[in-house]
């Protein structure tokens, strides 16, 4: 078992760099090289190479990268001040709710057109899938660029935040409609929002409380990197929290980092070492493996078996409809196209959608039959890979006229 | 599967540092509160509470226990110079053919004396599994206390490498003997031996030529993290390498070490990081999984169904055999008391060893019984969990006569 563990770790890991380094140097982020490394390797098989196969399917990997995503958003977190967060909270909440609505109405749209005919849930829920931004991408593309503590930063991670709840209640009325429960949608909702809300506010307040007299206490525990360890369980521990109230884990971990933002490690950890700085070694061994690992899922077959015309149809209502959320900035100085393509990228929330809609049938038909089900996947696959070199462009274009808001 | 690995992350590192506090507070390694701690984990069923089971069988767990100790070798070797390490290598080679050869014997006598009337091969089996020593407690009691480059130090790990090219070569034998294939056994020991030597000698020596230049190629590639990753690559490759010619992958972890031990890594980091400083907080998180693991895998119950005069007599013969490499040490001003105890931990082999002989059978009936088996496991378990308090004490005692050797 380990020896197909080492020889994953060394494919995907000699991938990423070589996929980073050759991106960079045509100018692009690292990450989309790491994310074409990834379709790269998944290619293989059709050139009859099959040797790195397994790699897909390692559990181990798999889960290696989830904590790589998890730890991602972890260190943005720690370098996000919630001051500063809900300083852009109105604009965050905005750019949130109209990063859901519109992109929603105009898949609608998009589903009358081109699946004329069907039971009018099917054009609703082929818009459900196309409205939860997935925060990794931008997250990655933040940090490398050093951009994170930007006005635009913030607004695009407390909106990641905010999406990330509308997206749960998007599937709670879904699956209330489709799965024919409408009496008692209105109390899924509330029980849904409140749990949601519930985890963000208390983690925020009880562990803004907790966590500095949790650490003094750890630090006077003897033992080699207690006061790191008890970091990375805090991170895992909320992540996991999120999790179990139906958030996704990265929420928990960047409210975790948000939480650590405020104990003061200096004072903790040995001479000199700063938790940031900790973390790299660890994230520059595991960030990399989601990346590519994400690319690797791409199914070239699959997305060639699909509608072309559906994929780019969503694909364009995707981008276009999170360029609405420009309209909600309302904080001065934020660069609002930067808000826009920053909210671009889809994900997991959209495939969980798009799989859902596999599975759940109307009137004995799949709501989602395989070919739309590919096209959704193209439109996660594309808006991926597109966001990275647009945020660039965008953050390139402006250096001088970005406020920090440190 | 996310959440259970985040439960199962956060319990092994809560408990790790719990326990090493624990033990520390006591004067005694931290390591050896880390096993206990996984033993009381896993004793919790036993008690009724039953909600950690799964983390014992945790895929996942188990493959970054493994990334752990792998790492854990990798920085020791990276801290071994390979002078250092030929300068005792007659005193290494020494200790490990008699640490190989005495407990062999006494194992054998212990079996005449306690399973009269078996097979002949019954008790020369149960010898060979007190033949090798495993290094990883040994070595992070090392690490932990600052010895790896002392001549006790030294000898330790250049036996154990020896030593486990050894245990393959009666590996070899016992399968030989015990399969019937006795005509073939000779050229079997001198494929076995040429593999298992070929490597070490040749990583080393084509290693440390092509590694600075592998290191100079990469560092021109733009992007985060590049060096440390390829650091990564080199040692999860030669432990993939080491796996693949039948060598245990730590093996492989620790020659990769000694290869990089020689590349210039400060030109080639960035300003002032230490490659060892940047693995510190990559093994802060997997090693203690390895160890709280080990002690995880203690079945008590099973213990107690074992013959516990036959578990008493070979943790006994275990013990004062591999004293007999003390006679070995030919290195002037080693401490031969503390080599002695360095190399009483037995692990994976001798439990793999154990595994065969329970499937393995002559005469219709399996070699080891599963009474044997357990009695197996207990002289391994009270091997590692002895080792690290009587090494701390042996280590304390001389502190001033330990001559350092760089």
């Amino acid at each position: 078992m380990i020896d197909g563990l080492l020889v994953a770790l060394i494919a995907l890991l000699v991938a990423s760099k070589l996929g980073g380094a050759l991106a960079e140097r045509l100018g692009q982020p690292a990450v989309l090289g790491e994310l074409l490394a990834g379709v790269a390797i998944g290619a293989l098989p059709l050139l009859g190479l099959g040797g790195l196969d397994h790699v897909v399917h390692d559990g181990v990997v798999e889960a290696l990268a989830e904590l790589g995503v998890i730890l991602l958003l972890f260190e943005v977190g720690l370098s996000t001040r919630l001051a500063d967060l809900v300083k852009v909270g109105l604009s965050a909440f905005l750019v949130a709710a109209i990063g859901v609505l519109v992109p929603m109405a105009l898949g609608y749209l998009v589903g009358l057109w081109l699946l004329p005919g069907r039971h009018p849930y099917v054009p609703l829920f082929l818009g459900a899938t196309l409205s939860a931004t997935s925060v990794g991408i931008t997250a990655r593309v933040l940090r490398d660029m050093g951009r994170v503590q930007t006005p635009e930063g913030q607004i695009i991670l407390g909106a990641a935040v905010i999406d990330d709840v509308m997206g749960l209640l998007v599937l709670a009325v879904m699956v209330g409609l489709v799965g024919g429960g409408g009496a008692s949608t209105g109390v899924v909702l509330a029980a849904v929002t409140a749990k949601a809300v519930g985890f963000i506010v208390g983690a925020l307040i009880l562990g803004r409380w907790i966590a500095p007299r949790l650490f003094r206490l750890a630090s006077r525990l003897r033992g080699r990197g207690v006061v790191f360890t008890l970091a990375l369980v805090v991170c895992f521990g909320l992540s996991w929290v999120a999790h179990a109230v139906g958030l996704a884990p990265i929420v928990g971990a960047f409210a975790a980092g948000l939480v650590l933002e405020g104990v003061g490690f200096e004072a903790l950890l040995p001479e000199g070492d700063r938790l940031e700085d900790l973390l790299v070694p660890v994230s520059t061994l595991l960030v990399p493996l989601f990346f590519v690992r994400m690319g690797l899922q791409v199914d070239l077959p699959a997305l060639a078996g699909g509608s072309v015309l559906l994929a780019l149809a969503l694909t364009a209502v995707a981008m276009l409809g999170k360029q609405a959320c420009a309209l909600a900035v309302v904080t001065r100085g934020a660069d609002r196209l930067t808000v826009g393509l920053g909210m671009i990228p889809r994900g997991e929330v959209g495939l969980i959608f798009a799989g859902m809609g596999l599975r759940l049938t109307i009137g004995g038909r799949p709501v989602l039959g395989p070919g739309e089900f590919a096209a959704v996947v193209a439109m996660v696959m594309l808006t991926t890979v597109l966001t990275p070199p647009l945020l660039k462009w965008r953050l390139g274009q402006a250096p001088a006229g970005v406020a920090e808001v440190a």
